[in-house]
């Protein structure tokens, strides 16, 4: 199997070596060469000077990118992945972006004779170096699939969650309710400084029931002891809301604690975290 | 050992007949004496007429009661327990109530010489029926270790918190985190229906991930089936989180998202849903 990979980032680059390592023919691209030459050297793959120069020739080509923007450009642009792609071949995007954008590769798609999967991860940084992702699918089932051996190099789990955009969709949802989590967890953990409660004690009596959280459980440290440099950042959160937000307005969803935690995340930014983990919702309460 | 139970509710029933069924001598009271009397018959305890006759000659004095005033009367009043209760006797609360009041009894308990924990539990019906509480104490260390072996009959995990009134602020803590987390999952749910997506193979897809959450994994399925006739009501859930709104205006915690979900269960309680789980927020997005 011959496999490009377009962008090289904390997530695409672990998860280009894991394709890789897998035994595929993997060809990458990023816009910063000097990234894709490392990586090159690492791996021991070939790289391309453009989407459409690695996509050639390939059976799969995956993208995990930054936005909407960049997927467009990489995938759909006069020197983009698709303009090169031969009929049958599978084109999948891992970059967290619009359904209405995973639509539209999807028809772009079918034009050509691609088939297309909106496959946006969860698991982070860790989960990407670990080949431990979870993969959110949307399109049709028989790509899928054919796919799946491919997800399975670095991911632990993937699932199709219906046509086109519902990998999309589902990552959303995910978000939607990481941002409630953090910041009942955010609110919690303040007061408890505030009444000078044991924060490590509180959190070994609170953690196994009701008030348990993936959240609770991988944050609650870094959290009491004000570290926020590392993880998911703000950016990156906000991009992901946004983009929920404005699905939202359109299928009629209501949305106000997300909303509201958006806002939070916005003053965050203004504090100076724009990288900071999306923990940080405690700092907004705590440094100011 | 020869105990009291006083407050024979959902809670209180089965978390006295666990104590009994440890081998303790418990003697029980309830306003309804109907209720009180099943109790005996069931499990072969005794009853008193009035919290001071149940607290007589007692080594250990328990209550499980709706909220501070009931605390307040069937500790403190005339006829309640602290008025028989000897020296070297130990108090507990159980009941969700102010950290203020639980100062307050542990200064008229002193004065007499018994010991107070305060000391809310969490695992709701289903946790007291089955022994599984978590209980979070505020209080003396020898108090806690003294009556350590009680909690055990009716607890899974119990853990001395601080002085009095932790217990309390534990409690909030965890009311809190959950009034986050359900919000979240609810305008998770709201925007996956909402989007056509599948929600069981959402929910299988990210709920090992960090989206996950107790309620996500015990509260989506009845969710999704618009089910909200069990668990914990919306009126108990008001209750405690008006208790730690109260608290964060003494010590200074911010509780925005607390508050917008306090404000959103009163709306449920104009629904009709007083009675109805915590999880009902996503009702009130779906029915409306």
């Amino acid at each position: 199997m011959k496999a490009a990979f377009i962008g090289l980032g904390v997530m695409g680059y672990p998860m280009a070596g894991h394709l890789k390592n897998a035994g595929i023919d993997v060809c990458v691209y990023n816009r910063t060469a000097e990234k894709a030459q490392r990586w090159v050297e690492q791996y021991k793959g070939s790289m391309a000077q453009s989407p459409a120069a690695a996509a050639s020739g390939c059976d799969v080509v995956l993208s995990c990118v930054g936005n909407d923007d960049d997927v467009r450009q990489v995938l759909l642009g006069d020197a983009g992945a698709l303009s090169t792609m031969r009929s049958g071949a599978l084109l999948i995007d891992h970059t967290t972006a619009s359904a209405t954008l995973a639509r539209e590769i999807n028809s772009a798609a079918a034009a050509g004779g691609v088939g297309f999967l909106d496959a946006p991860v969860s698991g982070g940084q860790a989960g990407a170096e670990n080949g431990a992702l979870t993969v959110m699918v949307g399109g049709e089932g028989s790509d899928y699939e054919a796919v799946k051996p491919v997800f399975e190099s670095y991911s632990k789990f993937s699932k199709l969650l219906g046509p086109a955009g519902s990998g999309q969709l589902a990552k959303m949802v995910n978000q939607v309710c990481i941002a409630g989590i953090v910041q009942g967890l955010a609110e919690g953990l303040n007061f408890a400084q505030k009444a000078g409660l044991d924060g490590a004690a509180l959190i070994e009596t609170i953690s196994k029931g009701a008030a348990g959280s993936w959240q609770m459980d991988n944050r609650f440290e870094t959290m009491l002891a004000d570290q926020y440099e590392f993880g998911f950042a703000v950016d990156w959160m906000r991009k992901d809301l946004g983009i929920a937000i404005a699905e939202a307005k359109n299928n009629g969803a209501d949305l106000p604690v997300a909303e509201l935690v958006d806002s939070f995340y916005a003053e965050i930014q203004e504090m100076g975290g724009a990288r900071w983990d999306t923990s940080s919702l405690l700092a907004r309460l705590t440094r100011k």
